[in-house]
């Protein structure tokens, strides 16, 4: 039988989603929970990976039991073998034929900061500080210009190998949340690593009226990385949902 | 030169904001960096203990020194020096007569329960996880009848001994935040140890069905604690404001 999971994480404290050697990922997190309850070696596929300190509140993962654990009671028993920094959200059946990645249609991430003189003892785990003022109008004008498909090239972290770097993007903008956080909403066709926090760095930047905005344009047409903007840290991401 | 502070803080790691012997409060975090940052042994003056692991971010409290750095700027020199969890939201010069508890007129406090039948990793740390379903509208019945002048001696921790145990409630009610949040706002003249979280036990025992909402009324007449719920945990427990 496949189970896919739906999985929220606070990225904080772990190294990212998938299996690594410098410290504790959701992955392992989950088999080791798996292997408890069900006593098989499971390897769960998920969507894509998450960086190191990124969070999720929509995960998802699949894998495959010969377990007879009814199909939505595994979301309580992971629950109760997993910390509290993650958690299964929901777990369902799917079809033989579904992937966790390869059937994904999209993603949506969204990227929050906090845009005030003081930081916040509730938000220094999902928001990223930043303490001058942005100009918001400045940061949607830049982020609208990525709406579409692009060759996304000069937007990936270096040393990233990919047969094509041109994603589509669907929806690419900023919004205020109450007084002082800035959201950040991106749904595309898919992502390359360090993808969305290289468009967020530049938009900061873009904020602070450090950096043209035409520096978009000009990046899509050089493919050159240095065009734009600082990675913006993990601490602010959060994968919302995978679009199937 | 007396300065009032405005102070948040995410309580999970402290045992209050009062100085204890057992583990790290808000006031000798502040009294250590006001310390390094003027010289002086400066002992602040809190609206009012919390408890250990409630939250604030609304707290106040006041200090009077000799230094000359311009009253706005304390919130930006003492946040360098004092840890994630604790931020000075504000700071600004207050009258010689003015104390940070004896011209408090109320205090606004919030209790917050993720109702849903599994817990989140972003609110683990300030909601109280009830997976079982509440009745908003049991609660919000009981929750009015606390609103006005009552003797609330059954609304205390044992053990404490008051000149008075009448208090004035302004506001006392259950709202949804989303889908899945119920917020518990409390306004009132003054609170007794536990006293909140005393309430919200209650409140949710009622909206379990596992009590009757006369309890409330009761226990005003019996001032018989041993009528009421068990008293809630702190996690979910924030200091909103200081009323002045």
């Amino acid at each position: 039988m496949r189970i896919l999971l739906t999985i929220k994480y606070d990225g904080t404290d772990l190294v990212g989603f998938q299996i690594q050697d410098n410290g504790l990922t959701v992955q392992e997190l989950i088999e080791g929970a798996l292997f408890k309850l069900t006593g098989e070696s499971i390897r769960i596929h998920g969507a894509g990976r998450t960086d190191s300190g990124v969070h999720a509140i929509g995960q998802t993962a699949h894998f495959d039991t010969d377990s007879r654990i009814p199909p939505e009671k595994y979301a309580y028993a992971l629950n109760t073998l997993l910390p509290k920094s993650v958690r299964i959200a929901k777990s369902e059946m799917v079809d033989e034929n579904f992937h966790a990645r390869f059937s994904a249609r999209g993603k949506h991430y969204r990227y929050l900061i906090l845009n005030s003189p003081h930081d916040d003892p509730f938000l220094c785990r999902t928001a990223l500080h930043v303490y001058k003022p942005l100009d918001l109008d400045r940061m949607n004008g830049a982020a609208r210009l990525i709406v579409g498909t692009h060759d996304f090239s000069a937007f990936k972290a270096a040393g990233v190998e990919l047969k094509t770097h041109v994603r589509t993007i669907y929806r690419s903008e900023f919004s205020l949340m109450g007084n002082s956080v800035l959201a950040y909403d991106i749904v595309g066709s898919g992502f390359m690593y360090n993808m969305v926090r290289i468009l967020v760095g530049t938009f900061i930047e873009i904020g602070l009226n450090i950096r043209d905005i035409d520096c978009i344009n000009s990046a899509f047409l050089s493919r050159n990385r240095h065009e734009l903007g600082a990675t913006a840290p993990a601490r602010g991401l959060m994968l919302m949902e995978v679009i199937y």
